[in-house]
């Protein structure tokens, strides 16, 4: 496929082509099942970057004039395109990141529902309209484009995060910027290519490769009038702090500590189920997987952790390319050596192991970065492995007596992506629900992400600023108001000179 | 009256009630009209704000968890509070602002706009309900308030702009901290007693006297959630930067630098009434006053002028006591010099005197703050005078060949706050809503702020961040948005984990 | 007190007077505590009513171009003065309803909830604006008052569900008619002494009493725009079918039979109270009481029965100036009379007596409309007592054996008002939820009556058409909306005629 | 091709299967450009409009079921296979209506507008949700399907319409019967295909040919809970009136007589071209086609008349098949002759032929029902031709000395549907907006058909109901709303029964 030929040397995507990098500086994209390399892909440097922007600012003004039902037109188009390339996406997403096939296809659906709303717009940057609201004067507001706006994306997702941040942004009229993680940029230019496809005029689309150089050109540029930041909570605050420091509108979104609470009224079978799933899927590289489960009472806690045991022991780890794996490696060898690091200061620290994925089977023949699942009991909320997000198949199970001492548990944490309770009691759900200091709130559903058409986002630490990754909110993220007065004068109508400041309606 | 003397020594108001400041450390507040000092306000020490954080973080959970409706129940009787004692509210304003009183009565009652529509609280804050968006799921979300919040406020509007900035943040259920400008602090007082009277709980209104100490405390302090900010540009780029480093929600309001532009068809005797009004009512310090003018074409030009020059003659600055007064003198001697600065470096590179008001009658023979109006000819767009904003009756004009050219000449300003058009012609004012790069937009109408229940907000370096100083987008800023996923399990019911990444309503 | 005076001989309320009757013929007012005629109010003659119409459509135009800012002030003032007049109302009320203080100032704080939201009319009646939806052309709209509309009220509120039908049609600018129930004029027209203390035009509210020859004149007079009832069933359908036929707007809500759910798991003790309170509070007389109870299982039912027989004997029937009274007496005596039959026919068709309010002991010394609490038990769904429903404290108990069968009873009643489920397990309640057909659904809440910012409407034969009793939704029944495609052209564009459908907004 | 071949004799399309008429009762479908038959179409009886309805009531509790985005999933197939099918469908449209291909064109892509909108159905179907309004309740909306619901559409969009009126019913979850006009059934069969293909479930889409009979039992039959019509006034009215005395929802959108005011400082050859594509484009057959044009002053009549006279003589008149046609025939032999018969009787009651359309030169060659462009000058209100909606291109000068002569005349009209004015003065078309009573209005605009994302609707005797043809508002017309109010109670919490009318949130 002429595709992947290409981007053997990879690219960036800048005027509606593909450009070589000129910075001689590269970063390796591995397929993290076999540990190969299978791209380099170039750096870009800060002139690089303003030239990209630049190429955006020209195509910004023709494409914000369209009629919004033009630029709807090609949205539609593109996700269509989506959806007939759908299987050569998996592919890509699955060799450069490493996950199952299954899961690549659950995030294009995701993404496309960002597209889906994103088709709306039109509908959904109507501004209001007043008639008279004092002195024979209308007042209405419009909601414009900003112009050059840039998106920076975490490896997690190589297609569904992109597609959050920057739908509605294209589709409301902006000229978007994407920076794609370095570890998955391939997924990104193929996106590229379905945009230029569905006729998106050139320089509307951006995908720009790099590191941090590309990032603080972004962030500094003053052209750049927003920034749009899905990754880690550390990088999420720089990119916050130095965005606004530079006068942006900035969302940075971060990482997640995620837990559930398993009340003694639940069916235990089912919520281990549930936790497994969501916990270990994707090898634990979701900011919305579950990091954690708390028990409330012994004895619940006792057979919970028990079944989970027995249910976790039966995963498979292994390539995508294996249909039977329930999970596949981590990003990169460093991640991996990571996530055995916090396991060993957890067990330094008192954790007990539950069941140990430090050395898989997977391992012994493989130079993927394969690591099995691992479930540390009685971790408490002072050591590391509780505080810190681990970007990997190790979770932990954290005891409580009551639900009062679970949900303060997590609210303790700096973090607030997500969290979940199971329980059959609507009273302990509605508790909850209040009390808990966290964006996205599960009742017995484990994962609980928004759809496309609700808002995505977290509170405390795990989202700086007030923006989402997906749902209505863009709309607004990605457009400035403009609220107009209008009155018409009949030539002759007298006046005079109002000094007092006007109370009813902007005038006299 | 009561009031009056108990605020010589002016205090803070923490906990529901009148605190003495303990700094030793004190601000004059001036009668403008007379140039006395009237009274001293003690300036905030860090620790005595961190004790204002404290009763408000202690009085917001209660507050917080009574109904909408009981709060809104409060707040209407505020309003109604603040009607009964317009009277006496407009003596104060005037006493220490120096405004005239229908212009008192102006800002009370667009004041009173943002309380009316915080009475509505309860339906602008509503989330949104989906059922089963997949796998048999409900989703919902909530907007919960944010804890303690704090509004820092200008001198130029003492009690529009805290109603303004604070209203739907008490509504919502917050717990307020203000901090007037110390030149105006009594009108903040005096509403904190009609909001203890109205029956708010102690420790949900705070009025905080001080300067920068007292600001940077709450810009940096981690309880305050977010910082609502109205004032020069200057301070607004410093409140942005600060506060978002703190990680901080930030709306942060600026000046404006508002230019009318006056087409050819316009009726030029009705444009220069609008003008006049516009541009000197309250000694021109409002960051909606009209800054300057620019016709358009040379005959229009030379007209206009000649009418204004005619007509800017006759006003009558003075005291708010005397009725016959157009406009009072400005905020303070520091300021009075600095404008005259501003005239004397616009004449030296090259503006033209239409009309001087740097030594009016009443100068001779008070020691009030006054400046007649000045009008300068001939200004350009390098000139000092057309590039800062000027708090004071000095105003100018801008000649233009076209209407393309006016559109060029504001755009090219680094403010974008507001900004009107005269004409009748609808394309001309079609092509001016288009193009022009500024926020609050009027056609025939010379001072566009919106009214209530429309958003305020400028564009540019007129406002940092996304923020709006009144509008229904304050439900938005004083909330967080939670959103629920909920599911409901039958005992029983056979599950499996679910590895792939949900793609129909966060779970299988 | 003067109004009192006034009103022993009732008079219409006509272009901001008192008018007397023409037409010579009466009907009375009943004291229900006393049994005494307290006052006698005209019937109104078609021509009557043909005048105040006149009156209302010659008062539209001014009140209608108002701006809506001053609208809102005047709706303001007059929340303000029920506040302020309401132990004058409350008496008024009671006096003329039988109903207690309590539950008459309960009554008159729902109803102020309607006025507080129409306070934000302005910004409810927004319209939408779009800038270039195609061909340059900006398409707006706006939500203009329909002119003269009606309400006609029922005799269970006398002041919530008039100030519900009418508050946001007055605030959107239509002049509003009001034919109170014949059986409770006087609040009525106490409330039209407030609207014109606050200020409202004359014209813009009007008070015709009359029956149903005044009810066919609203119906069928071309100048009234719309017609908005509360009331039973059979005249709301028949008040839907020939507005409609006379091509009017038309909200015609009914009656209810209410039903509440009690599952195993409930405390038994709490349900009861709560369903007594529900059931026979105001002498059952509510739209919204609950109109039975559905235990689910035979130990739920015969416990549930057994605290309920014990709880009802100890409620206490009498006049609403004794505090220490629970309800008081039904409107009528002709009300009376065809409880008791209800009562005869459901024993003779098998249903069990557990509670005789038949004669209870009030009635032996007064003459008012008394009757006591009754509760059936062991009620089949083909009995009368099932079907219809019955405004007087006759209750009836349902057994069913399981949420499914409970749920099946409800759904084939024929009216869907409201309806409640006391359970503490949440997939009962969402089960219920989505199954059940009725409009207004509580989760242990006894009486689901939304607060004033929520919508208040039944289903199936509860609800005639689309309309609300209150809530959002007013604003667009008292609205038309209009539509504008606006485009500017400069003079000397080339066109040519298309003649192809216009397909990007409406032109070429 | 083989859908032309089946339905040479045409079918209904029942539960997913095309499905043969058993009336023996048919009308014939003409290629109005030949004034040949070309199919013949069953009208059906009631048995078989019950048998369809039947199918729907079954198909819809799955339908509803699913997840909204599984709903949208099928939308946007149909959406794409729309697209893909499109110059087959012109074909059909075109053989069927007689119109150009190009208009054919346009109705599709507006149409297409309404299938955009569904797509976001899960969007715009969202209920409100509130946190403890009191009494620690939540409350919230849901908006459920209705079930069955029917629109019946018009000749003259065989596409455009029929998609307007269902793609929300659709995507909201109900069940929907289509009954397309008999002139023009094969393009509704053919979308009926393309539905089954894009994956929708059977029955839940039904085409049922027929003609009153069929209405009426749509109209009368219980099951079905909505209807949606637009046509001509007379069958609007008929649809309302019945449709309600069925107590249903009902929409009826009638028909339009739409005038141009062209004021004296427009450009009349601009004016001019705008008038002659909007007036007899498609033969004049739209509800939204210019009827006549108003001129401002007799200078300006004279002027535009005489333009006018000569560009109109240049149209060309013809089959769809020549590209040069600037439109086509009109739908029918009948309707040929009553719009021969309109042009007498107009010119005997003293309108001036400008040009003369009754023989166009096509006519004398072929058999297909042509006029030509008749002009009519000098028409009265009190004239027939001013009175009655003509469909067909006859269309109408009046003369007005004034603006508010020219909005008089049009506000004397029953029917209120469009209008336009074309001028560049602003406060004239603000005037104009203001004070004209009619639904949809252009400035300089000459068909002012909203966009799909805007509401379509008339005033007046253009429609009877508050309904839309298509817009947002379709999602509030074909759901009902649901609100609960929830509360978990913990056990053993203490309560008493409350007989006061709850004022704060449903209960004490």
């Amino acid at each position: 496929m002429t595709v992947e030929q290409k981007i053997r040397e990879l690219h960036h995507f800048i005027n509606g082509a593909l450009v070589p990098g000129t910075s001689g500086r590269y970063s390796h994209v591995y397929n993290p099942c076999t540990g190969e390399v299978i791209a380099r892909v170039p750096l870009a440097t800060r002139e690089e970057v303003r030239q990209a922007i630049e190429s955006a600012k020209n195509a910004f003004p023709k494409w914000k004039s369209l009629s919004g039902g033009k630029r709807s037109e090609i949205v539609q188009r593109f996700r269509q395109l989506v959806k007939e390339n759908q299987d050569e996406l998996i592919e890509i997403i699955c060799e450069e990141s490493g996950k199952t096939r299954g899961d690549a296809r659950g995030e294009i659906q995701r993404g496309l529902e960002s597209v889906d709303l994103a088709i709306n717009a039109p509908h959904m940057i109507k501004g209001e309209y007043s008639v008279n609201v004092g002195g024979e004067i209308n007042m209405f507001s419009r909601k414009d484009p900003l112009g050059v706006v840039a998106a920076i994306s975490p490896f997690n997702f190589p297609v569904m995060v992109p597609l959050a941040q920057t739908s509605m942004a294209v589709a409301t009229g902006n000229a978007v910027i994407l920076k794609p993680s370095e570890k998955v940029p391939i997924s990104a230019l193929y996106i590229s290519k379905l945009w230029k496809e569905a006729g998106l005029p050139d320089g509307v689309w951006t995908v720009i490769n790099g590191d941090k150089e590309a990032v603080d050109e972004l962030l500094e540029n003053e052209e750049v009038k927003a920034v749009h930041f899905v990754g880690s909570t550390r990088v999420a605050e720089y990119v916050y702090q130095t965005g606004t420091k530079f006068n942006k509108r900035v969302a940075a979104l971060g990482g997640g500590k995620n837990f559930m609470i398993v009340m003694p009224d639940t069916d235990l079978d089912q919520a281990a189920n549930a936790f497994i799933g969501a916990a270990y899927g994707a090898a634990s590289q979701r900011c919305m997987a579950l990091s954690g489960v708390i028990p409330v009472g012994k004895e619940t806690g006792d057979k919970l952790v028990a079944i989970l045991k027995d249910k976790i022991g039966k995963l498979k780890v292994g390539p995508y390319t294996d249909d039977e794996t329930d999970f596949g490696p981590v990003i990169s060898k460093e991640s991996k050596e990571a996530i055995l690091g916090y396991i060993e200061r957890a067990l330094d620290e008192g954790a007990k192991l539950v069941t140990d994925g430090r050395n898989p089977e997977i391992a012994k023949t493989s130079n993927g970065f394969y690591l099995g699942p691992t479930l540390l009991d009685e971790v408490k909320t002072d050591m590391e492995i509780f505080k810190e997000e681990v970007f990997g198949p190790v979770r932990i199970v954290v005891r409580a007596d009551s639900l009062q001492e679970a949900i303060g548990i997590i609210n303790s944490h700096e973090l607030g992506n997500g969290v979940t309770i199971f329980t059959n009691n609507g009273a302990a759900a509605r508790k909850f629900q209040d009390e808990i200091e966290v964006g996205m709130v599960g009742v017995n559903v484990p994962i609980p992400i928004p759809v496309g058409y609700h808002n995505f986002a977290g509170w405390k630490r795990s989202n700086f600023g007030t923006g989402v990754m997906f749902g209505p909110e863009q709309a607004n993220f990605f457009t400035k108001r403009k609220t107009i007065s209008e009155k018409w004068l009949a030539i002759g109508d007298e006046t005079e000179a109002a000094f007092a400041f006007p109370s009813d309606g902007g005038s006299k």
